[in-house]
């Protein structure tokens, strides 16, 4: 990232959603748009467009807009969606197998290596194609395989010991999809799903509209 | 909500989790607490923890601190835990059945009643105890049970069908597991939950770490 300046982690969240608007307009086969236009598309104001774009050098042309096939190269490069990830699934329950389904993850850099579980039913079986693992071999493959990111779909009770024995082999990033914030030490990255803090929130929202 | 002053969205998106770090700290049998001690556990400065929380009234009292059953339940009450909403997941692939197996839903005000999919082998089995209804009787259970939430968990490419006929239904609130943004008018309100946002910035943050 060198190259880079420091871009804020805030706006780094709303580049997913750029990324994503983009790609759907390549699919829709249009070459360019002005802030204007994707401001009534995504409904975020055409001045915030500008401001996060501008973060990163500013592509957009007076009278033209910004080119979308470059643009959407061009966060997708700020997002690293150029490097490829090794991740591994711990957890081949409902959440575990979900994940591993999801085609989008590959397309976007994340390579899911293999699922581990402590079900002697699973074990060597196959979720989309990827091997389910008894978590005895955990350490090893972590170590062979440079795995980068654990997702982490365990049961609450034991989220702490599984993240502790997946960062001691060497992965540096978290997703964690267990309701604990966990705190893993500076040199480990952790994003956190908490699906009910986003219902939570749909919750609130209905209530104030005097739902 | 009328006698309570607006608070901004971005508080309320910080609420869920003081909600869920009061709750630990209450099966601690902790009684009270500082915003510095909050503020170490949250790693959120204190200062925040402390506006953050004025924005609904600051019952913090200096040199006592925050009394953290009655903060809890401010909170769940601004949140709207002590209501209860009616919800359907659409959908009964992994992330329905994710969904439907998640405990903390039903203690936080969302009782999920029904699920539909179109899968005839999967019709009157239960999930969790719910059970699993055609898409036939969509319509006529979201009239029936008044229902307020419905969870999307379908694939993309019927996810816009699907949330037009649970709102024409009268549903008014949609939480969307597609990576479509949906845009269903000023009356409905929708929390999109983009799993593979959340994960592309995990990918930045360790890209910016050097990983």
């Amino acid at each position: 990232m060198a190259e880079q300046k420091k871009i804020s982690i805030a706006v780094i969240r709303r580049l997913p959603r750029y990324f994503r608007y983009l790609y759907d307009l390549m699919k829709l086969d249009i070459k360019r748009i002005s802030s204007k236009e994707l401001s009534d598309r995504m409904c975020i104001t055409a001045s915030q467009i500008r401001q996060d774009l501008n973060c990163f050098g500013g592509f957009g042309q007076q009278g033209y807009g910004y080119n979308v096939e470059s643009l959407y190269e061009q966060i997708g490069k700020i997002l690293g969606t150029d490097k490829r990830f090794a991740c591994i699934i711990v957890g081949a329950g409902n959440m575990g197998t979900a994940l591993a389904n999801y085609e989008n993850f590959k397309r976007r850099g994340f390579d899911i290596l293999a699922i581990f579980d402590v079900d002697t039913n699973k074990i060597h079986t196959r979720i989309n194609g990827i091997e389910i693992l008894p978590m005895e071999e955990l350490e090893d493959f972590v170590e062979k395989h440079k795995v980068d990111i654990a997702m982490l779909t365990v049961p609450n009770r034991i989220i702490s010991e599984v993240a502790k024995r997946v960062t001691g082999a060497g992965v540096k990033g978290i997703w964690n999809f267990s309701p604990t914030d966990l705190r893993l030490g500076d040199d480990v990255v952790v994003e956190n799903v908490h699906l009910s803090d986003s219902l939570m929130v749909l919750g609130y929202r209905l209530r104030e509209k005097g739902y």
